[in-house]
């Protein structure tokens, strides 16, 4: 086979690490604060081939301990400008946030996540960021870390744009950590969390310091729709995950298998012929729209191979 | 041994079911609902010897699915007349649920609560509930139920009068389930509920009819005060509960043992000579008053017989 020349992608020169995107979700809050307030702690974020923005996106909703004030921010973002609009605060914070970007010429973005959903450490790649460069640091991080990582392509399930933070810069990744009540922190998330940033810093500064990512072929998860809850005749939700399918995120749901439950004990099944991989199963910010789970396909991707231009 | 008389109790009357007295658990909601909505359903909380009333009690919380709109009206309760507030709804539904208390002649009260703690199910008392009558129901619940099932005496924990829902009437329980991350629910944790509620009025039921409870020993678990999270000099958090902690509610607490983990990663350990069983470990509602865990102490209680009059 011959070999092909890896692609080549300019370095990064400015990483952003921003928690409280979500002003319930409390890892990435106590970490970026760590980093904030703290020199020695600091360094754990610094290195030395490109500069490091710390943010907290959501001061009001941070300050209530809630996750937005009047509308979710992860969905205010874009690529193209945003609209302003003075009534929304998560709307102009989403302007501000975009000005902070593009004055800080951040190029790679890391938002931190909780989620109540038993997922573990999931890497989430919108669709813009889903690139080989994006990839190959996702797939790396994976690789380097010592425990359960998944690599989530989100695509557009979430909408008909890209609307999650890191889509504001050119690359980037989202930390979702769980399973972890909203409000509340865990060491073990924590230090998790950590580890995973510290581990895609590395692999940014050793990239920027001339690492070529290799040709490969990864595994991850495309997310295709969201499931909503079986509803009454009155709009109210008349089920729950069944027990069966409860905490199972990232494991194949197959035709006949249980997958609700009603509040009067009745298993509902899953029907449908294709094999899916459910995940995001109960978290608890989705069940406004009463979101039960998100539908995963497992794939294979082959990567290229990449190098600093 | 001389065998004492079995002191003599009224029976009970009217039984009240509550659920949402905090707007963000999710288990009495959707089970108040659904006895509510449901003819059927209705049944599994009907006894012949006495009145079931429902009640959903935060109807504004529960609307926002969150915990409370101005005060936590679970601290709004009294066994004497509440005064008015009409600044804060929560004041004005606790003075509209006395009332609805009162109306109804509700003799024993039962209400719903969610826990984020590791607490798996928890039969609490308030101190006025902490009567032998109240003990030897609460027991016979335990002793009937198939899964763990843990005794909690709230003493003056939490106040220096009692406030919880039971406080409302002569007799009661809060039935406490977790974990479940608020604004979500479990079809266990669902299930769990319901079958205690059931086993409750079953034993309400059979004191009604005549049925003594014999004198015996239990085993509870006395409530003795709040313990903080670690702050730094802004009075901002600045530790975790320590992973070896963390989840082992009702779990001996010894001098030397792991207690927090600071952000930056160094243990705290539990210093005082007496032994602990900490509760309510990383429950998320507590975080705005700092409370990382409530203190009790195991021990045994005598309880004397008790029959109808």
């Amino acid at each position: 086979m011959a070999e092909t020349k890896p692609e080549r992608v300019k370095t990064f020169s400015n990483v952003s690490i921003s928690g409280g995107t979500h002003g319930n979700e409390m890892t990435g809050i106590h970490l970026v604060r760590r980093w904030m307030s703290n020199a020695t702690a600091r360094t754990e974020v610094e290195r030395s081939s490109f500069k490091t923005h710390l943010l907290l996106s959501n001061p009001r909703a941070i300050e209530k301990c809630v996750r937005y004030i009047h509308v979710d921010l992860n969905r205010q973002f874009s690529h193209d400008p945003i609209t302003p609009d003075k009534d929304k605060y998560e709307v102009q914070r989403a302007c501000e946030i975009q000005k902070w970007i593009a004055d800080n010429n951040v190029d790679y973005s890391i938002d931190l996540h909780n989620t109540t959903s038993n997922m573990g450490v999931t890497l989430i790649l919108t669709s813009l960021a889903a690139t080989t460069i994006g990839l190959q640091i996702t797939a790396s991080i994976k690789e380097a870390i010592n425990f359960p990582v998944s690599i989530l392509s989100l695509g557009f399930a979430f909408g008909k744009r890209d609307s999650g933070f890191t889509s504001l810069t050119k690359s980037g990744i989202g930390i979702e950590v769980g399973p972890l009540a909203h409000g509340t922190v865990k060491s073990e998330v924590f230090q998790r969390t950590a580890a995973v940033v510290s581990k895609t810093l590395d692999i940014i500064e050793a990239f920027n310091n001339g690492k070529e990512f290799q040709e490969r072929e990864i595994e991850l998860f495309e997310c295709k729709k969201m499931v909503k809850y079986p509803c009454d005749e009155n709009g109210n939700i008349s089920a729950m995950i069944h027990p069966k399918l409860e905490e199972q995120d990232w494991k194949p749901l197959k035709k006949g298998d249980p997958m609700f439950m009603t509040f009067g004990g009745q298993t509902i099944t899953y029907e449908e012929e294709e094999v899916i991989w459910p995940t995001f199963i109960n978290e608890a910010s989705y069940l406004e729209k009463e979101i039960a789970f998100a539908v995963t396909k497992k794939v294979k991707r082959h990567l290229g191979a990449v190098k600093r231009i």
